[in-house]
């Protein structure tokens, strides 16, 4: 039987998590281990000023999983080294409200969370829905059941993940899977400024996506047309192209 | 005069980030805005739940620069948009005490700060020495200058950034300037088990780099050889090898 990792960065109380680990139970036998409270935004953070702690979570009088007080990356790392002490067949993050797409991917802890899996050298998926409220969790769960199928069925290189999007319609409007590229789209935000009751300010993230992509191969694009986008992503960052160039290039304390 | 924006992951208060203000007034006028307290390992962490503050630092009576009760990214963000009001002409993020290189690259404040700038289409330099506890800060501060100076004259593409790692040796024992890739080097990393007074269990991260470079084109192996390493690096996570093969799979929902 399939050993699967299931972690989140909404917590490990959303409604994502849940209906991920009662369909994932379907090819697998599923441990969950997911932060104590939501961490989204937290990028690829891990703990290291504060030590960790576990606690067992019970839903409806059965066991769950395993909630940790820290961000997605720590999640799995101690998910597989302390908790399942081996290395599991698969990682899923998610069920995230709200989408992963274009710069969003540098920001998400559901996304850093599988990336830390690849890091491990194991097979990882984020799973998203494109909905910060969302209504059709079961799009999702049914898309991540395909999703894991395929990966278990055609293993990732390694230091590869799949970071998968999915409109929040239901499934018979889904108009199918289409493999995509990280969308250039980003934010266009600034720091609101308000007044505490005390007369010192303090200041809010607002802003607004910036649409920079209009080919239905990025990603945002793709889950806009209500396609699910499986974009497959990496961690070397190394920009080779202007690497080659800057060769010639000569520094020096003189 | 140009521009430039400071920031770093230590905190405001830490020796590197004020050599480093002190430095790059010889080339530009210097703002600085870095997080009030320590932010390692944060990764691209940004701050959406919380409202951010700023406080003005003194140093010797005179202004140093801007805290703010956020991470590195939320720095450069706020720096740019609510301080600076305009964009920098270089944003230098530094001097982080510990190497950025491999796998740490993934993790770090130091360089997710200098990422963000590049997201907002500014000029971005991260530098690190690499000691915990260092000794040659002047080594890193004469290699920020000469590479400040440098992008200057040759600024990069948009959205790449260069990551710099200096050994913790005096300048007459650097060998020079290489220009590498991120090293595949990864943590081999666990959670030792403690036990509080009251009898509950806690969990520190513990971990040794797994040496798995040998080449000096990567950037810790140039920095254990005595050079100053500089890798280009991006946020185009996509892995389009795997992409391009990925395009003949088929995946539907029967």
């Amino acid at each position: 039987m399939k050993k699967i990792l299931i972690t989140n960065d909404d917590g490990i109380y959303s409604r994502g998590i849940k209906l991920l680990a009662k369909t994932l139970k379907q090819i697998g036998k599923v441990t969950v281990a997911a932060p104590l409270t939501e961490q989204s935004a937290v990028g690829h953070s891990i703990t290291m000023k504060y030590p960790l702690r576990i606690s067992e979570v019970y839903e409806n009088g059965e066991f769950f999983g395993y909630a940790i007080d820290g961000t997605p990356a720590d999640c799995v790392k101690m998910g597989i080294r302390n908790i399942m002490k081996e290395k599991p067949d698969l990682v899923v993050s998610g069920i995230n409200h709200g989408s992963n797409v274009a710069i969003n991917i540098i920001y998400s802890g559901t996304v850093s969370a599988a990336r830390e899996a690849a890091i491990m050298d194991a097979q990882a998926i984020a799973i998203s829905l494109a909905n910060h409220k969302p209504v059709h969790l079961e799009t999702a769960a049914k898309a991540a059941l395909i999703v894991s199928k395929f990966v278990l069925e055609n293993p990732l290189p390694n230091g590869v993940i799949l970071n998968v999007n999915v409109p929040d319609i239901a499934i018979e409007h889904v108009k199918g899977f289409l493999f995509t590229k990280q969308g250039l789209s980003k934010w266009d935000d600034y720091y609101e400024e308000r007044m505490d009751p005390y007369g010192n300010n303090y200041y809010w993230l607002k802003g607004e996506m910036l649409n920079l992509d209009d080919k239905i191969n990025a990603d945002i694009i793709a889950v806009k047309n209500n396609f699910i986008s499986i974009t497959p992503i990496h961690f070397d960052l190394t920009e080779y192209s202007l690497l080659e160039k800057l060769q010639d290039k000569k520094l020096d304390f003189n």
